[in-house]
């Protein structure tokens, strides 16, 4: 039971589960392969023994890729390096009015250790790398893997190299430097920086790249938002997800997470209709899905979504894929509406999201104006980060009053609903 | 069972749970009273239930002041507003190690909706607020309540008024504007800011301001942080707990939460000796403390640690009560010391504080420094924000490296350890 080998996605191939992310033959990339016998048995005892995990990630030990699974606990929180997930799954119902829609559900990965949903693959790479020996972490990084990543090697007390853009928002860059990590930036864009990381992997044997060598344990941990979302349900799937697309690697891996506890009887429902959201500045996968085509041509991101900014997205055909075999979509999104999806989902939910949850509610509502959601659906907005790392999206959005400490400057100024309605 | 009425803190004087917080008859300060009969009669039975209920604060509903407390939920989150509470208890060994002390714990309060305590507080004001019929919310503010109340509007469908003092770091303005808020800015400080709001509160009776009329029930919420590190812990009480002092209503009612649940036989244990911690700049309540006075002089804030900039704090003299019974402290820590000690409790531990989780830190450096701490203590340090919000403190603290997108570059300019032993 558990992981048994990494597997090319491409020719099948199989491999050791160890620090690999290639297929030597046809340079597919590899996947983390399970034998989930048992798990399936006896279903209720399987949700059970989830339900009594911690409240974290490791409730879903079972079906991610270590050999041994961090121990469980029962407290909240955890020795075991940052507690990532069990994230809010919000009803959002004044969101649903405002677009007339039936359901809609937040789910709130901007509660997560560093506010992004990073903490979850982070998570689930480092404990694979310990387990293989290395003490050094590394990234190639757009903002919030850096965040993770710098957080994670603190809390561990592993070293680690972070690699961004040099152009990132402030509040990222403080937000990785703090942790005293090596943090190296990079004059180019992010597929800059991930080309150059690619190099550097094969000269730093001894670094576990979280996204580079580790990838395919890193990935593996996308998988627990299906799982996280299908448990707070109540062992059900929702009609329909969505989700931002990146490099497309948290859109198949949630789709992944259905379909595994589908196939195992845990779940009750369908895999999910995938609706995937990119930046219009940056939308190689949205403008392949468009054209018909599995192919991403790769594009210069040009977007204040600079955690979507990937112009050369490795899992791009894949999620193409997802999206059309559960009928769903890929769509983009303008900066400008960008910044009205934040403020949309501030004003009717409490949530404050960055630039790419912006994109993920400018892309509900798009779906919700073009009439392509039932009014039966249940659907799921996946929020992957947090406003306060994108504050130049937000400056000069609202308008606010300067009074000085007294009554007669209230009362002057600012206008109360009894004034309003005299 | 549960909450029966409002009572003076000076003159026992009895009142009505509505939205009062002053003695008629003395002008002291009204708290919550309650009728715990039955909750300590099978201490067991009463910790299970506890531990069956959802994953935040409502999960101690018997312990807070409403009539009909929000329906419990087994899911993570909740839609009866925003989860507050069940935040990370973290085992910080490296901190422990780095201070010479036997074993600590970050209660990682940063981890709540809006990145602070202040979501326990405001959940609490806000239900009690609805069950008495308010439809707005208000505030003063010096940042972390102004967000938690602009997103608990937004989240609940309330309106709100918000009041901040002008000089406010800009990410505290940003996350409160965002939410759809009626965002109030005075010239002056928080002291000014409060005054006003009491002004006001006169004038819009049909306003819940959350920490003037509602304070009783506003103040209740912060007991969670005391049941929530005694459950993670395992029913018992820690041996110290270091928490910042601002209002001093935190701190005491942190002691208060302890204090009932060992008279109920729900926990092993004493009250903890309670340290608390101030910023020089800000220190009415640390020099009263140290000078053996209780009655704490106003003094005019100059701190970064603007969250706890409140030179007339109105709990001052219950603090000092507090720290006194348990053999506690409450000291004050510079500027420097603040934000080394972010930086401390970052390169440790992983988490990123904002200027107040600073103080907090810096302060159990302290003690450690002064040997005040047993080797066989457990420490319980609070952070209650989040770096995030107070960026000012943190710019320019660590270094960094730009280089161009080839390995060439990254040789010549970033040292790695080979290089470095070589």
């Amino acid at each position: 039971m558990g992981a048994t080998h990494l597997k090319c996605r491409e020719c099948a191939t199989e491999y050791a589960l160890e620090a690999s992310f290639v297929c030597n033959r046809c340079f597919g990339p590899l996947e983390v392969a399970y034998d989930h016998t048992g798990l399936g048995d006896d279903p209720a005892a399987t949700r059970r023994r989830i339900q009594a995990g911690p409240q974290n990630i490791w409730r879903y030990a079972d079906f991610l890729p270590l050999a041994a699974p961090p121990a469980p606990s029962q407290r909240v929180g955890s020795i075991l390096g940052l507690p990532a997930g069990c994230t809010p799954l919000l009803k959002a119902d004044r969101l649903a009015e405002r677009l007339g829609l039936g359901e809609v559900w937040v789910k709130n990965d901007a509660h997560n250790p560093t506010h992004s949903f990073k903490d979850r693959v982070v998570a689930v790479a480092a404990a694979r790398a310990r387990e293989l020996g290395f003490d050094t972490l590394a990234c190639a990084s757009t903002g919030n893997l850096a965040n993770a990543v710098a957080a994670a090697g603190a809390a561990l007390g592993m070293d680690s190299y972070v690699f961004i853009p040099s152009n990132l928002e402030e509040q990222k860059i403080l937000a990785t430097g703090i942790y005293g990590t090596n943090l190296v930036k990079i004059r180019g864009n992010y597929d800059d920086v991930n080309r150059l990381c690619l190099e550097l992997s094969g000269e730093h044997e001894s670094w576990a790249f979280v996204n580079v060598n580790m990838r395919p344990y890193y990935a593996e941990g996308s998988k627990t938002l299906a799982y996280e979302i299908s448990e707070q349900l109540g062992f059900r799937t929702p009609d329909r997800i969505v989700s931002p697309i990146a490099s497309g690697s948290l859109f198949t891996k949630i789709g992944k997470g259905f379909r595994e506890w589908l196939d195992l009887g845990l779940i009750e429902g369908d895999v999910p209709i995938m609706s995937g959201a990119q930046a219009t500045g940056c939308s190689p996968v949205a403008t392949a899905f468009g054209e018909g085509r599995n192919v991403c041509k790769p594009v210069k991101p040009d977007t204040i979504a600079k955690s979507l900014a990937i112009g050369n997205p490795a899992d791009g055909p894949y999620a193409i894929d997802l999206a059309n075999q559960t009928g769903g979509t890929i769509d983009a999104v303008t900066d400008d509406e960008i910044r009205e999806g934040i403020k949309l989902l501030a004003e009717t939910t409490g949530v404050f999201t960055e630039t790419a949850g912006g994109v993920t509610t400018a892309t509900l509502k798009k779906l919700a104006d073009r009439g392509e959601i039932a009014k039966d659906e249940r659907v799921v907005l996946v929020i992957t980060g947090d406003g306060l790392k994108t504050l130049d999206a937000v400056r000069g959005s609202f308008e606010s009053y300067e009074i000085d400490a007294d009554v007669a400057s209230f009362n002057t100024t600012v206008p109360t609903p009894t004034e309003v309605t005299a």
